[in-house]
């Protein structure tokens, strides 16, 4: 195994957290906070250990998808550790365990959080908190591709271990022009949505951080309220912007190049828009006997099902007090999530195409025995690596789901409870129902039910496999093996 | 396609149902009841109208998957429906709908009950109820084919729609011989357990009917408080038995030639009775605290294991009222069902080792993408199309499942309600939690919810695939076009 390779990626990824924190300590400057310094020495430790591990470059720089999900799983150990230190530093969350499950919850996008009084923070870690949300949103891997001159063909190891969806999706053939890209689009439009924030008379932090948590579908809000407190305006414009974010980007880079009719054509992003029209529709008619107006019963509808397709987590609303069917078709919608190649969580529409055609494939198959069907998506066949990578994946989800309720359901909490705490975490959500319904927070857990949760939220962002090989004794035994590396040498061959 | 064998199959279905009511309607002679006069009804009904369609011999007995399949899933709906008439004739259950799901869920072996006071009903009712779940653990095809000769070849497809597994396990390279032998085991352990019963002081009825209840995995009780009101040792046994028929009848078939060490080393078996024991220990300390004995902790905790394992839905106690942990266990269980090749519904245990067996691949992917790893069990590779059924059962499962949870919100119940009144009506359990848990019943659904509920016992009883393709449009197109059948003839082909 090339041990130097995930080092240096480790080192690398530092150095760029060095410079990320930097951000919040200039948030900290302007409204002249004290809590700004510990960014400050958090940075530093980052700055110094990071050249430390890329002092001597690997001998090789050429790995594979083992290595790959290697470095990208621990570098999103490591960041979630350096990212939580400033909140614990400050005072401002006593408590290590839950200062890490606030970086973690995100950096993976996921926003439960575990305070329950947000607005008593200072400035510099609320953005902080925000931030982290739009760091994680695209991959800080992606960005280290879009930087760093690594080995062409291996590249591809770290797209895949860190983006969402059933393959990989190469917007142009060369990987870093499209990592570059990825991140123009994803700039592009954090800013418009600032723009349309700054029109609605928000302020600039607020806008700021409310699009940071949008691109991201993040969901960590400034207010107690979340989003709940701000004019209907707002509320449709993040309500809209997170929908778009839970786009395959693919669909934006055709729009990018005016091939409208290819972009409009994609078969996911077809039916996530139809998944979410259906959805708005059925808890619409659900709810609005209890809203004051339609409009606002559609609005309150629309929000909702566009905060949780695409595992954002914001809310308008306590959707925990809604009637049985609209919260069950809000359950429904968490596992489904957004559409590969974006910035969402969850399962994927992707995925539940496959997954549907896989099952008519199969009750054609009674029908008509001897006939060969090859699934289409697109109009192109799905290859037989991605089909059977879905339904691997599927399954995996759902024993991981299921391990982790029963981990939870020590501390004694009731099923709703654990079981949308759970999927809050692994879909990159945030809140679920019951005691961490919209109004309620993370901080009522257990030591042990925050690791199992924030296990999930990393196990769900990086998709299962790249967290879950860091529990192969094979693993270990490479990364710690020198008598291996020697006896490699004796015999001439490279591990 | 051959119509006229689904036809013929269909006829000789309602001539075994004839006869099969005809116990009922000798019980009530002896307790001298009024409502028995309507088993002899339905029986004449059921026998006229089988006479009538097996009339014509059909002209070729060869048949496929496809009518395999469907024969099975009409034969089930028709006997479902002919087997509610008594309930329903005799005035104790009142509304055709409930009597309905009633004979469903006894035939299905789910246990699910409409009734909030089982005492009232008349023997003879009673003992139909019990019955049913007699004739439906093992299979009325299964039946069919041990005593009608059919198409050699042909037979393997009504074997693998109403077996349970992933793969249908011949004892004997004859399958009707295969047949005759499963219905000997089962008809053999039935009258252990009955022996067992009546040894512990049980009255000859009760002994009876809880045999049957057992044998078949149904879980109808003839008291209110199902087995809680009966002795310590009769709990055991009943206990005992549950495991026993949740055990694949491929051990029996060993262990009847004495192959024990054959017997013993299956994976499947041995997993079914660690996952026992593991669930037993756990909900053992989780409750042992509220339990007057350690002893009584242990009986109960081993009682609903296996009544949940094997999918029966007998109970001792208000599992409703336990910790969450135990409750959560039990919901696992439910998941995870007996052994393929048994009484007991659920995903099977033999699919969830399938399950891990790919993921654990999955992950040796990872670190060795080079070396290509067969899937073994009992020593020997799992064949391909084994493999891929067992992911497309899954996915399949999880489908069906979130749509029935989707569909019975309509009625407003607690999450916790819908979520486990699936669970036990897909796995074929009985009870859930809440408001279906073990004291309470299914009546409060609406006839919608009912309908899905039904449809989900058929579903699970006949693992999915039977009942779902009855929903593909060609499948109708083929039973009911005579033009095609001309046009056919003319161009000298067979449908």
């Amino acid at each position: 195994m090339n041990n130097s390779v995930i080092r240096y990626i480790l080192g690398y990824i530092l150095r760029i957290e060095a410079v990320l924190l930097l951000f919040p300590f200039l948030v900290s400057i302007i409204y002249r906070e004290r809590a700004g310094i510990y960014y400050l020495l958090t940075a530093f430790v980052c700055m110094a250990l990071g050249f430390l591990l890329t002092l001597k470059k690997p001998a090789s720089f050429v790995f594979y998808l083992k290595e790959g999900s290697i470095a990208t799983a621990l570098s999103w150990i490591l960041m979630s550790i350096f990212a939580a230190l400033p909140f614990w530093l400050s005072g401002e969350i006593p408590s290590f365990i839950n200062a890490l499950f606030e970086s973690t919850s995100g950096l993976t996008t996921t926003g439960a959080s575990i305070l329950s009084d947000v607005e008593t923070l200072s400035y510099c870690n609320l953005f902080w908190r925000s931030f982290t949300h739009w760091i994680g949103g695209m991959g800080v891997l992606v960005f280290l591709l879009a930087i760093v001159p690594l080995s062409g063909g291996s590249q591809i190891n770290l797209m895949r271990a860190e983006s969402p969806g059933p393959s990989v999706g190469k917007l142009v053939p060369k990987l870093r022009t499209t990592a570059r890209l990825l991140y123009i689009i994803y700039f592009g439009m954090t800013i418009i949505e600032f723009c349309f924030l700054l029109a609605g008379g928000m302020k600039i932090f607020d806008a700021l951080t409310i699009s940071f948590g949008t691109a991201g579908t993040g969901g960590f809000g400034i207010r107690n309220s979340s989003i709940g407190g701000y004019s209907a305006y707002i509320q449709w414009v993040v309500a809209i912007f997170m929908l778009l974010f839970g786009v395959n980007f693919n669909a934006y880079y055709l729009i990018l190049f005016r091939k409208w009719r290819k972009a409009l054509g994609m078969k996911e992003v077809q039916t996530y828009f139809l998944i979410t029209t259906a959805a708005v529709a059925i808890i619409f008619i659900n709810i609005v006997n209890t809203a004051s107006s339609a409009l606002e019963a559609l609005r309150h509808a629309f929000f909702q099902v566009s905060t949780l397709i695409t595992s954002t987590g914001y809310s308008t609303v306590d959707f925990n007090q809604w009637p049985q069917t609209a919260k069950t078709v809000l359950i429904l919608l968490m596992f489904i999530g957004a559409c590969a190649g974006s910035t969402g969580g969850g399962i994927k529409v992707s995925r539940i195409i496959i997954l549907l055609k896989t099952i008519k494939k199969e009750l054609a198959s009674y029908i008509h025995p001897k006939s060969i069907q090859k699934i289409k998506m697109d109009g192109k066949p799905v290859e037989h690596e991605v089909l059977r990578a879905t339904n691997v994946y599927f399954i995996t989800f759902m024993i991981v789901f299921s391990f982790s309720v029963l981990a939870v359901s020590f501390d004694g909490k009731d099923l709703v409870t654990n079981f949308t705490a759970v999927l809050a975490t692994i879909n990159n959500m945030g809140p679920g129902l019951e005691l961490v319904g919209p109004t309620q927070n993370f901080g009522g857990f257990s030591i042990f039910s925050k690791i199992i949760l924030m296990f999930d939220m990393i196990a769900g962002r990086l998709e299962l496999f790249p967290l879950l090989i860091l529990f192969h004794p094979a693993v270990w035994v490479d990364l710690f093996s020198n008598q291996r590396k020697i006896f490699s040498r004796k015999i001439g061959h490279k591990m």
